[in-house]
């Protein structure tokens, strides 16, 4: 079966770039995409991530009831991860906490650079409770909304990229997360720019589920977290 | 180039049952296994690993220059891996702590199996040290010795059968990592046994490597950690 | 970019079992599955078919407009295929359409099978339509609703087998094709218990979609028929 | 086993030339090509296919015999097409026949452009026999002899490019099926060229065998044809 | 372009034999079969293998016309082979003279077992020109005719399993070349039987082919052996 | 297992050049690199060689235990390779030897040339026991020392492509075996400045190896030659 990418707000239009980004980064799975057509059109803060989790919910309870063999959540704020994976019989991974695993892994130590202050918070505390604090030097908002990046995409890579290089002057890093779904296209210009190690969640959740792909040494209903 | 697996104790034997195991677990990639023959013959506790690292290193600063793409340390302690990401132009996993980012990716929450008691607070050192405290249930040791594992592999596997059965029982997990590189070809029996989902590190190691190769947007040189 | 397979009724769970064909039948293709949530749960008869084509229609466009390679319309009636021709910058390729293409070329003659009687007219005007007629022996009904293929599929087989016979006894023909997108499954049992080649319209037009994959030496724009 | 290639006429460089384009189609099929030595050196008109028919039937025979998974008649008049099937224990496809199936998917019509003038009345009864006639602009002739378009390609070029141009122009298609086997080499320049989707019948004959391959639900002996 | 394996006996069924058994030990190899009707029915001894000679050498002479990347002598006697490299502009190897280069590297020593008395001298001949004099035990007749390889086969298999444990108790191999192109079939089961290692002609040329693949570091014309 | 290529001198380096040019030659395969420490650092003539066997034959029965599929001894004098095939369970190569065989099927005469006037005596009597003599053209030394191929590459490349420019003038021959492990790395360019085919032993020695791998028709322990 296939790896669901369920993107928890209802613009379709990133659904695809994700789904596209996602076969990219791991050609052997086979991956489906779905839209949350009753989330907000783009999560930005806390308040909106409320909104998106229950029908977000529904969704991964329908993958997993039709045999999904994992799950990506596609939004940076890992929205509803835990609640997600308490109903899921499949592993379920979210784009942020997958780009938190690559760059502690890669280079040990690293910044974001998200959308608006808003979401800042939202990151830090995911951060926190996902235990990558150590290594964390800072969370930092680009102030380019979420739909800007597709709007005008220009402007949005200049804010993108002189927050990239205040986080190498000033935070101590050399590798950069990229925190928004819709970034999944930047990191190779971002890279060869600045001379950062830029990653971006969904490539980094593709690649992430192919390796766990080889690990599944336990029948799927036991990869379930205890409730 | 290749992904060289470094053993820093002098069993050379450990070293080609890692090696098999990496190459079964990531196919695409290229191993080579090195054995650290200034190294003491098993490392069980905090002092043994002091004596390893500095011939640890003199392998590792020797694969970085002949260009190896990446470096495994194959002792679940991970043993000088600090120092080793220090120096080091490519990406340096060990396998503790591989098997920590698959456990939580896959199941949230673990416990780990390992030999000696002796190992036990360098274990969770480790783990406290790279954030994964919130996901563990408990470090339990089988009380096996490193070298008993080949020697006498019924009597091993009984001791870290009963381990992971009472870490199912008493630490409220369903993912056993197993905390010893010697270790690499337990999983697919415990896990059929048991249930749990089993994880050894070498494996987790070695697609974990895979999982990176996607990610090299920068030059081998800026994955190099701040020091 | 990938195929996308558009279902033109509002069954999600006929999506995903055709789109599961697909991918068996074509390894190597990307496939997306769209649902038409506008068009009937089902379609039997040309009432149905003519309520389906307007946002059959609209998802074309907007499947052609994100880049498609090429469009299959999952509905055994070809519904809306000319007019989808017309819109799309990319080959469109029917089930049943597919299904008589592969019968032709495999067996030279055919009967077909498929659900309601309501249904017979309307396959046989586009037998005649598409130039089939002189290899067609008979479009025959089982008179299985297409959604009781999913609710009592004993059932539904034994009604199915039986016509299989009738068309290899009475029609002259030793391959049949399965007149319903909801069959996809059974050709591998039907062809076993009767001998005959039995072909379903998913399987046919995954694979007719891998054999145009190779001929496009024209630009997209020019793939476009006659307007 | 392998899909034997059967040329009709006894110009083995035909052969070895349709051999090779037939491998380039269909690289995960096993040819062979075979030579009728017994038949004209090239057909042209009814006459000349009326002679190459029984040596044919011979070499269809025996590729049968020897277990052949696949055989493609190697001339664009299907010469011996429906007696081939009749004889053959597997499928049979003629590359006239392939050309139309093909161009009918991709564009819904088409003209035909072939060598001499005496070829058209057959490739039009060819294409009203298998029921294509619905999708036909018109059969054209170059005025190219087969054997010239070896001796002297570029004249042939210019006058096989003149008939396209003139098919687009007066025949309302925008798809050329190039009616003679050895046309495989010119798809490519002529598409560039002009803009339209230009197909040869050796490519479509091989990419429908691969297309073919994958729906082998009955035995061999099962895909006859009624007699 | 392809391997062309030249049958210089014009018994067609052993072309396609061979053929079969070529592409089977070298998959990714393109392998065209061409058979000598001017050659005699079956080569045995020094006087067919000079009737043999000029019409292979036209052939040869062809194949390397039409651009094939090597070419397969596929007669144990290497009938014509110095004539053959001469006057081809690819690689020519004898399927005799692949046997024995396969035997030496393998095992160092090895006997052959072949068909009648009458090619005993021949082989010895090859065998001392080509400089494997040295590795030879003894080159042995099992009396079975080359055509009653196929006519017989149980009666042909059991002279040969004789031959063969008489080789290995008395001349001291453990290996054993069968020196016969008809014999490709055998070596699974002979081996099985005797525990010896059983060398066919077809095969250990198909892999020699594959293994060269890699080495043309010089344009195909310098592949010519002096004149 | 893998094939294990052995160095038998003590130079890590040589032991990492050679690695990579065997994977570059037989990505299929699986090598593994092991240095003989306790070897001369260059084996440069007879005396060199003596002392280099007992160290060597060491490892070769460690491979051997440890499961080895094939061991391939990287000098190109065959140091000891005559005793390593006494005492391995699995075929061993030599790379002069794998050199020499290649040659004569690529080209059926060839000259070597290695290194110093030393080596030369070693290497006749080499290509004497092996029953080479009749393909050869002459042994000539570049009077380039070993360790000079990776100090000063300049110089030990333009004494070569003179060595091998006057094989061709004086020897009768189109072909030339480079008689050093340490010249891995200069067919191509050889062959590009003199239009000779070029060989290396390693390149030669992992893709015979390569070839071999589909005859094992005999469990390993019979591929041990008589002793």
């Amino acid at each position: 079966m296939s790896i669901v990418l369920i993107n928890p707000n209802s613009t379709a239009s990133m659904t695809a770039a994700m789904l596209h980004g996602a076969r990219l980064a791991a050609p052997d799975l086979v991956f489906d995409g779905w839209t949350s057509h009753g989330g907000p059109p783009a999560i930005q803060g806390a308040a909106d991530g409320a909104l998106a989790v229950p029908p977000l919910l529904e969704l991964v309870r329908e993958a997993s009831n039709m045999g999904a063999s994992g799950i990506i959540i596609g939004c940076f704020d890992d929205t509803g991860l835990d609640e997600a994976r308490e109903i899921a019989a499949c592993p379920v991974i979210g784009i942020g906490q997958a780009g938190y695993h690559m760059a502690t892994l890669l280079a040990g130590r690293f910044s974001v650079v998200t959308t608006l202050g808003v979401s800042v918070p939202v990151l830090r505390a995911n951060i926190d409770a996902q235990g990558f604090a150590p290594h964390l030097g800072r969370v930092r908002a680009s102030e380019v909304p979420v739909l800007a990046l597709e709007a005008d995409p220009d402007a949005a890579h200049t804010a993108i990229l002189r927050e990239t290089r205040a986080a190498m002057a000033e935070d101590d890093v050399r590798c950069v997360v990229l925190g928004c779904a819709g970034m999944v296209d930047l990191p190779v210009r971002l890279s060869a720019e600045t001379g950062a190690t830029v990653i971006d969640g969904v490539t980094a959740a593709a690649r992430l589920m192919a390796a766990l792909a080889g690990l599944h040494t336990a029948p799927a209903a036991q990869l379930l977290p205890q409730v």
